[in-house]
């Protein structure tokens, strides 16, 4: 029907030099603009008039953010670095929505980067026992947990505690621990030209953090910590890219993979029966994509154990560590290929980085080739999926879901304005795509609201209110890796949370008319 | 046959859990990258040994700028600002066989800003009666050549050879006058914070050069000059957008459109005529999207009487100006449906700009919905074609070109790293692109090599030879407003030029030995 009407019009004018009517004209150009409403995600979602509330309101704020930035009159925080616009973003009503959402699970995460550094700071680096030395060429501090710190050349080992006395100001040197584990700085532009650039900073956070993270107690409490911010910003449940690492006491000992897994399995397991609304966690084993071929093996070897061992918990395997630069899939083919060999072939579900990249046809961004021949679960970022169509065709057909992490693609370069984020386009074909957050830790970002903000602001188009947050909430437990059962719970669960939120936002609405309260329009910068 | 290998292979591993074997794995990874090749443009060109050898050549250079990069030991001028990138991009043997590579049209260029500014200071501002003012309260200047200069309270007319000689330094005068009119800055991130801010400086190089290019001498000559230097960077013929403007004369005469239209043909006939290897000149008449609606409908039935008068010369309708906050085509609908609505309907070519946004879904990306209801035989820009998947079919079945000026989208912030231009995506599908320029002297850019050599790294892959600058180059002759006669013979014409830039390459690199001469691995910043 649409084609004809399209058709018709366009003949009239062009081929037989007839008139297209302004009638038929309206008629076709409306024609198009539902066809292409009709495919986008989220499209078919029907909703009821409390919800249709909070639509219109939701919709109000982004328009008049999104026509005021198109005019000139103010900024558009999505296209300015999140370092800059985050508190920009902190203040406005869309973002105060994000946060009240349920917003079902965080799909992609990882283990050392989702419990915000205030608490890293003001809790871990207070406890007693915590060490920390600047290293005497480059000033770069590493922190660690000791009985009694072994000499360490170039690099002594001082109490935290005596550190922050001697400089003599609390705050400021808690400051400074802030900027040396986080991103963050005033002028990200300039001081990250290139993903390689901040992916230097990047590491040493992982550098820092891990000395204390890997201390037994740190280990379970940063865990647990990272469930209560998750809950607290209505994240529901949260799947986490876990490398298992050596955890140690202050007496020696080190803990073997099953200790950390049971530690996660037992925190996860209280946190779910003391929060009810709580889905649980999972846990994906994760190598680091550096590793020689020999130890990538073991992983996958140790991970098809775990998943025995720990069924429904350690749900499959992955590698991290930054792609660009880093092996690729096809150099550890042997090992990912090793569990469909073994006699009866094993299946270990695979949950693999892909297209982490903007370098088009290189080995790189061939990695999501490998990844969908491998039959990954999910694809983890997928920015260069629109660069293979195949590959994108094929996920679209077999509901292999796409990880999006707007904000990480953003600070860690790969992309400045997420208007041009890649999955603004996936999600104009029904594309099946779940927002994440990677690593929100390390840029201060709440451990998933500021990423539903960029996806609803910058990701959909200005005219796409509530039904694309229902359908990114619904798809994050659809694509998630709970068992069938475990989804038919949360999903239920998620629904009640739902109309609890817009029923809430409804009633505080009707009692206190902010309703047609705007975004402010405020210059970021300049 | 692509899909059965695929599909056997997933299920293999997925389905049934029975081995899929390395060999039918690298055969199903080979059909998929075939498959993919094969639906990029250009893909079907065959090389002859010649062509091979600087495929080659291209091919090593581009891979080992892309792997410098990519592992960090250099940076990579295509995601960087054009200010920044330029000189080293000047440097590489890649841009210089862009220079020297016979490339065809250029479709998508505006009249007043495609000649040097090295020119324009050098000769129009040198001319007697050239005349400078500075706005008292501004410091901006004004530039217009007079007999006698009116009074002008507020910007008082003087001499620019007395301004000149009053500073003191002619170098430094003329080194102001190019800040004046360029739009280069030296830290473009913080200067230009939004796409507003740089149209901005961007809408003042036309208030400055607008004053003398309107000048009768000068406007003939600007297009003439324009023509040597396009031709100079090898580019044999030009499709100008032009706002046909009131030409003066010294002694207060002011043309009109005929005297213009026929000023820009008979400088395009003596220039070909000069050099048979220039295929010629368009002209497509270009209102500007910020007037009233009746401006613009004189406009259209001023295009129908020019393409009359001056057939196969003035070939169509734009409107021109920044399309964010500029009116839409949906704003001037019934100017626009008026050819097709006379009796007998007039046929009337449009050559619309759509899309040159980053707004998704607002009333200016609708733009491409109605440009192609509009029956536009190019669509200039584009940027947010990927955002509307049925148009974008639309103008692949029916070969609407899209006219693709990577460094205008870069300067001109639409995106800021090149590899995430739109275009990438629509050169894996074979979408009809074409490579254009739109403002190179504003910039600093050559006429069309600099936005050839972004094309050729960055919108391509990193494994796309010589097949897709051969494809571009045909494109923009196969998608010109030429007649299918004119085609025919510059077609021809293109071809033997090509040959002899092959021949020429092969001879040159045979007797100096310099195949194997490799990009240098530079850092821009830092």
């Amino acid at each position: 029907m649409l084609k004809e009407i399209f058709i018709l019009c366009l003949t009239i004018i062009h081929e037989e030099f007839v008139s297209c009517v302004p009638a038929s004209y309206q008629t076709a150009r409306d024609a198009i603009l539902n066809a292409e409403r009709q495919q986008r995600l989220g499209s078919q979602i029907q909703l009821n008039s409390a919800e249709l509330a909070l639509d219109k309101f939701l919709l109000q704020n982004k328009q008049t953010t999104i026509e005021n930035a198109r005019v000139g009159v103010s900024d558009f925080p999505p296209s300015i670095n999140f370092f800059q616009s985050k508190k920009w973003i902190d203040d406005s009503p869309v973002f105060k929505i994000m946060e009240k959402m349920p917003k079902g699970c965080a799909l992609h995460v990882h283990d050392s980067s989702i419990t915000s550094l205030e608490w890293v700071i003001s809790n871990v680096t207070y406890r007693a026992n915590c060490y920390i030395c600047f290293n005497e060429t480059t000033g770069t501090p590493s922190l660690h947990f000791f009985n009694k710190p072994p000499a360490n050349k170039g690099c002594e080992w001082k109490l935290i505690s005596t550190a922050r006395s001697l400089f003599g100001n609390d705050k400021a040197f808690d400051l400074q621990l802030f900027r040396n584990l986080s991103i963050i700085v005033d002028n990200p532009d300039d001081t990250y030209v290139t993903v390689n650039d901040v992916w230097k900073k990047f590491n040493k956070y992982f550098g820092l953090i891990n000395g204390v993270f890997d201390y037994a107690p740190v280990f379970k409490d940063y865990f647990h910590q990272a469930l209560v911010e998750f809950y607290q910003d209505n994240v529901q449940c949260v799947e986490v890219r876990a490398t298992l690492p050596q955890v140690y006491e202050l007496d020696g000992t080190v803990h073997d993979q099953d200790w950390v897994v049971q530690a996660y399995q037992n925190i996860s397991k209280e946190f779910a029966a003391q929060n009810p609304n709580f889905f649980g966690t999972k846990i994906i084993y994760s190598g680091i994509r550096f590793n020689p071929v020999a130890t990538i093996l073991n992983n996958v070897k140790d991970a098809i154990r775990l998943m025995k061992e720990y069924p429904d918990f350690v749900v499959g395997f992955d590698l991290v560590g930054q792609e660009g630069p880093g092996k690729t899939l096809l150099y550890y083919i042997d090992d990912l290929l090793y569990p469909s060999q073994q006699q009866p072939p094993v299946y270990l579900p695979y949950f693999f980085h892909g297209g982490e990249t903007d370098w088009k046809d290189t080995r790189v961004d061939e990695n999501l080739i490998d990844a969908i021949l491998l039959n990954t679960s999910r694809v983890g970022h997928g920015f260069a999926l629109n660069k293979h169509p195949y590959i994108k065709q094929v996920m679209s057909e077999r509901g292999i879901a796409v990880e999006v992490n707007p904000i990480s693609n953003q600070v860690l370069k790969l992309v400045a304005d997420i208007r041009n984020h890649p999955a603004a386009l996936l999600m104009t074909g029904k594309f099946p795509v779940v927002i994440s957050s990677d690593d929100p830790a390390v840029w201060n970002a709440k451990p998933l609201s500021h990423d539903f903000y960029m996806a609803f602001m910058a990701l959909a188009g200005e005219d796409e209110g509530i039904r694309i947050l229902k359908q990114l909430a619904m798809n994050s437990i659809t694509y998630s890796a709970m068992t069938s059962q475990e989804k038919k719970r949360a999903l239920a669960s998620w629904n009640e949370q739902w109309v609890k939120f817009i029923n809430d936002w409804n009633t505080y609405n009707s009692n206190s008319h902010h309703v047609s309260r705007s975004d402010h329009t405020v210059k970021i910068i300049g």
